[in-house]
C-alpha cells in the first residue's frame, strides 16, 4: 500500500500571501519525509488551463482541473499543496469531497493589506479598470467557513506561518508530533500568542 | 531526494489493448516496489478535459494537460502510466520533451484487429458515419517512429505483453533486473520467440 498523502489547499485574495506561505511549507514537509508537489497558481494555469480566463465558470473550470491533480498526487502519497485563490465556497467543498485527504488552510490576510503589498501590481489595475474579474475588488471572494487552519499572515512572518500551519498538522492528526525537539523560537511565538 | 518516476506513455489506435495492458503492467510495477498511477483516456478525459471534443486541437490540448499531469506524477516518485491514442507524433514527441524520464510504449495492433475487436462499439459506429473523427478511420494515426518499446497484441496475450515490457524496461535501464529469479514461462515464451 502507498501511504496516503493528503492535500494542503491554501485559499485567499490575491497577495494574501499562498504562495509565500506554500514556498515555507514545501521544505519543512520534505523534512519530515514527505514528497510535496506545489500547485502553484501561474505554473498549473500554463499546464492545465492555458485555454482558461477568469470569469467565475472558468475559475470554477480550472479549480476542478487542480483539484482532480491533487488527488492524484495525494492517493499516491505525496502533499500537495495548492495555492489558488480558488474564491467560491462551491469549489473549494467540491475539491474536499473528491480529494478526500483535504484540509483547508484560508489565508486570511485582509484586502487593505493584500492591496498593499500588490506583489504583482494587480489590485492598482483593477482599480483602474485596466483588468476586470479581479477577485476582491469586482470579483466576489467567500471567505471559507469551515477551514481547518486559518493564516493571520499580519501577525505571523511566513516562516511563522508555515510553523503554525505545521503545528496545526500535528493538532488535527496529519502529522506526528515531535515530542524529542524542543519547541523553536517560532514555535512557542506561536502557541503562547 | 524523491526517486524519480518515469512515464510509460501507451500508444495505439482504439481498442488496440492499451487500457488492457496497462492493468496488466500496474501490479506487476507494483510488485517492483513502484507507485503506479493509471492515467486512462476516459477517466482523465472527465478529470481534466470534460470541455474538449476530438477535433485535432482537442486532442492536442488533451494530451498536454495529461503530459503535464505525467509530468508531476513521475517528478515524485510515481510511475504514470498513460493510455492514450495520442494519435499525432507532435503530442507525443512534446510529452517526451516535457515529462523527461519516458518510455514510449507503441501498442502496434493492426487496425483489421483493432476493428474486428471493436472494445467499445466504436468502430461500427464510425463506418456507419454516426461519429466522427474517429482515430483510424476518418481522423489519422501516425505511427510512432521512435518507440522504445512496441508489442504485438496480436502475438502476446496482455499478460505477457506486460511481461515483456518488463523486460524491456530492464534492457532500457528503467527496471533493475531479478537476477534471483528464473524466467517465468510467459517471459521465456517471449524472449524466446
Amino acid at each position: 500500500m502507498v501511504p496516503r498523502g493528503f492535500c494542503l489547499w491554501l485559499t485567499g485574495l490575491p497577495s494574501a500571501g499562498k504562495t509565500t506561505v506554500s514556498h515555507e511549507l514545501a521544505p519543512r514537509l520534505r523534512a519530515r519525509g514527505w514528497t510535496v508537489e506545489l500547485l502553484d497558481g501561474d505554473e498549473v494555469r500554463r499546464g492545465l488551463s492555458a485555454d482558461l480566463g477568469f470569469d467565475r465558470a472558468a475559475r470554477e473550470q480550472h479549480a476542478r482541473r487542480v483539484t482532480f491533480v491533487a488527488k492524484l498526487l495525494a492517493r499516491n502519497g505525496v502533499v500537495p499543496i495548492v495555492a489558488l485563490i480558488s474564491p467560491y465556497a462551491s469549489s473549494r467543498a467540491a475539491a474536499r469531497k473528491e480529494v478526500g485527504n483535504f484540509v483547508e488552510v484560508y489565508i486570511r490576510t485582509p484586502l487593505e493589506v493584500c492591496e498593499q503589498r500588490d506583489v504583482k501590481g494587480l489590485y492598482r489595475k483593477a482599480r483602474a479598470g485596466e483588468i476586470h474579474e479581479f477577485t476582491g475588488v469586482d470579483d466576489p471572494y467567500e471567505a471559507p467557513t469551515d477551514a481547518e487552519i486559518i493564516v493571520d499572515t499580519t501577525r505571523m512572518s511566513p516562516g511563522e506561518s508555515a510553523d503554525y500551519v505545521l503545528l496545526e498538522l500535528e493538532r488535527l492528526g496529519w502529522l506526528e508530533s515531535l515530542p524529542s525537539t524542543l519547541p523553536t523560537r517560532s514555535s512557542r511565538a506561536v502557541t503562547h500568542k
